[in-house]
């Protein structure tokens, strides 16, 4: 399982009805989501570029460069890329608009937007070096283009320089966004633990890892970073304490969600979209979701399918293509669509108690019609950010 | 060049006279310096201990297996390993000296003591997979023992908690000190990027690294923490900002005659006592202080060694001895104890500005007694780091 990938949102990926396969189509996929949408990522990548800009130019020069590269701004060399694999910019959006719907200038959350989207850069760095993972965003990954050791130093340098514009940002609430940043730093650290983990252990009987086990890992490894995104929007936005938390678990939902919904393109995802090969997380033996669900599941095609992964080192196209007909008919795919749903709903259920000014009942005060906005793109976003499985 | 190696303190390197071998001896190399340096290193590493041992068990269970195998305290596996190849803890006893120093009780500063020891271990566990050092400390390196993969993890994990345990220290001084750790964390980043830099440049000409190049990368690399953890005690000890950053000054200037000493030993080193080969930075063709001094030089054994250095690949026992010898003629080694002699000095002097108390004119109050003893205890320690050349 790869960290949440920030190029997938782009693209509406094809998952076709309830148990069906990818439907067949004859022309390329379908461009990004809702216009809103793109044009709110827009915004607010526009807003925090030279923040993020200043932030990467401040690195040595070798570690910038590799920086550049890592967030889809340049070539290997140093080129500016300017229709290059640039990520959504989730985080940064989800951090000034964390601040703009508590009723604050979404400048105020910039350097945590900032600061969460060099955590997201340095993330992907490492992670790919720990999964081995050669390709990023279509690219060479940075350890591919650069090397091992430059690659873990550039995302050494990103980590350090995320603490320390955080660290460096005015007002009075700076240590409370700090510690928060810290606590999703180690949750997600824990959660590539927690995954790598996962690979040693068996896919049946008393030592396979739980579905409960795996969200408790996604929660750590995907939803710990958007929640804090949120969280510091909120913060330096000047919200209360318990705004802050609510928000927060919001993002922590939006995160399983996009989990369960990164697992269903890892087995039904279509290649031109996803940019990897057909049942790709089960050729490569990942614990994911659909299947730990499946298994768990304890019925006939479920024990065929433990039987089959046991069996066999290489999962091959066939063998793929089986043991994908095997995780549906066990309630995989369905079980985690419904997985993906429940979150979605908690995330935007969440949402709403924190800021009930997205139904038009904010306190009054000055910024009361753009923190309503605010709200309501937050509530939009968390569903188009979902907009790939159904 | 390695990183600061904390293992070397513990021993007296037989460097012989001025221009010298290193003497032929009968009996294994000296034990630890003074008695009292050994001592205070003992006690603040008490000190510091159950704080640390507390961080360290906050980590994921893996992860904090690893650190604990990379700090020496457990062998791979997770078994104590009491007489272990644990490092000095010279940085947290800077932090804990710090603190007592300005006329603070040293438990203060204890959660940047856990601090600059932890972002230390974690710039080991990265460095080692950087350089492809397999040793550390006579042990598999942890990326060695668990592998690159898990071993980038485990420094991630070091680095987070190091920020963690400093921006949850209670006092209103927590966000200096967590800046002041930022800053460190970013020369040290630099510091190695510059240091892996070296490696793709000429020995001589135009592109040659010059000996204040090097000087910049080590006070990036080793002086940054070593200042770091002298104005973290400081700071959180109450001191005002001028002898915070006095203090750090002075700390610099101790990883710069710090680095010095080690690239001596580097070349001429006792393998007993470094557990190197003897002139290992020569056959590796690393670029430390006394060969770019040598080169610098510009006189005949300066010509001759940049033509040798220039023409082979690997430099075996034979050269590596001609070419030691033509460094120490070129000045390499001279030049390079003047280097630690004059930083040793301006860390001493820098400390005596900083903290007046060691000469007993400290401003009357309640730690007045035990200020001034950490005061002269810091000023004995910084010479028995030393205490390895002369």
């Amino acid at each position: 399982m790869s960290a949440l990938p920030t190029s997938a949102p782009a693209a509406r990926a094809p998952l076709g009805g309830p148990g069906g396969t990818a439907p067949t189509r004859s022309g390329p996929p379908r461009a990004p989501g809702t216009p809103a949408a793109a044009a709110l990522l827009e915004r607010c990548r526009d807003r925090v570029r030279p923040a993020l800009v200043d932030a990467v130019g401040r690195l040595h020069p070798w570690t910038g460069e590799m920086a550049a590269y890592g967030l889809g701004w340049a070539d290997r060399g140093g080129t500016p890329d300017p229709d290059g694999s640039e990520g959504k910019g989730v985080r940064q959006t989800l951090a000034v608009l964390g601040a703009e719907a508590v009723g604050a200038d979404g400048a105020v959350a910039v350097p945590g937007a900032v600061a969460v989207e060099l955590v997201h850069t340095f993330s992907l760095l490492h992670d790919d070096i720990m999964d081995a993972d050669a390709l990023r965003r279509r690219r060479p990954a940075v350890w591919k283009a650069y090397g091992t050791g430059p690659g873990v130093l550039a995302g050494d340098a990103l980590l350090a320089q995320a603490v320390t514009v955080l660290a460096e940002a005015p007002g009075h609430r700076t240590g409370e966004a700090v510690r928060n940043l810290c606590r999703a730093l180690n949750d997600l650290v824990s959660g590539q633990a927690e995954d790598l983990r996962f690979e040693e252990r068996p896919w049946r009987g008393p030592g396979a890892v739980r579905p409960e086990q795996y969200r408790s890992m996604a929660e750590h490894k995907t939803g710990a970073l958007l929640g804090c995104a949120l969280a510091l929007g909120a913060i330096l936005g000047g919200a209360p304490e318990r705004t802050v938390a609510t928000l927060e678990r919001a993002g922590r939902h939006l995160g399983l969600a996009f989990q369960a919904v990164d697992d269903l393109l890892g087995v039904w995802g279509d290649p031109r979209v996803t940019g990897k090969p057909v049942h790709a997380d089960l050729r490569q033996g990942k614990k994911t979701y659909p299947i730990l669900v499946a298994l768990a599941d304890g019925g006939a095609a479920a024990r065929e399918l433990g039987a089959l992964l046991d069996s066999v080192g290489t999962i091959d196209g066939e063998t793929a293509e089986h043991a994908a007909a095997l995780v549906d008919a066990a309630g995989g795919r369905t079980g985690t669509r419904e997985e993906a749903r429940r979150h979605l709903d908690a995330a935007r259920r969440t949402l709403r108690e924190a800021l009930p000014g997205g139904r038009g009942v904010l306190p009054a005060g000055s910024g009361i019609l753009a923190a309503g906005r605010a709200a309501r793109e937050l509530d939009a976003l968390f569903t188009h950010l979902l907009d790939r499985t159904w």
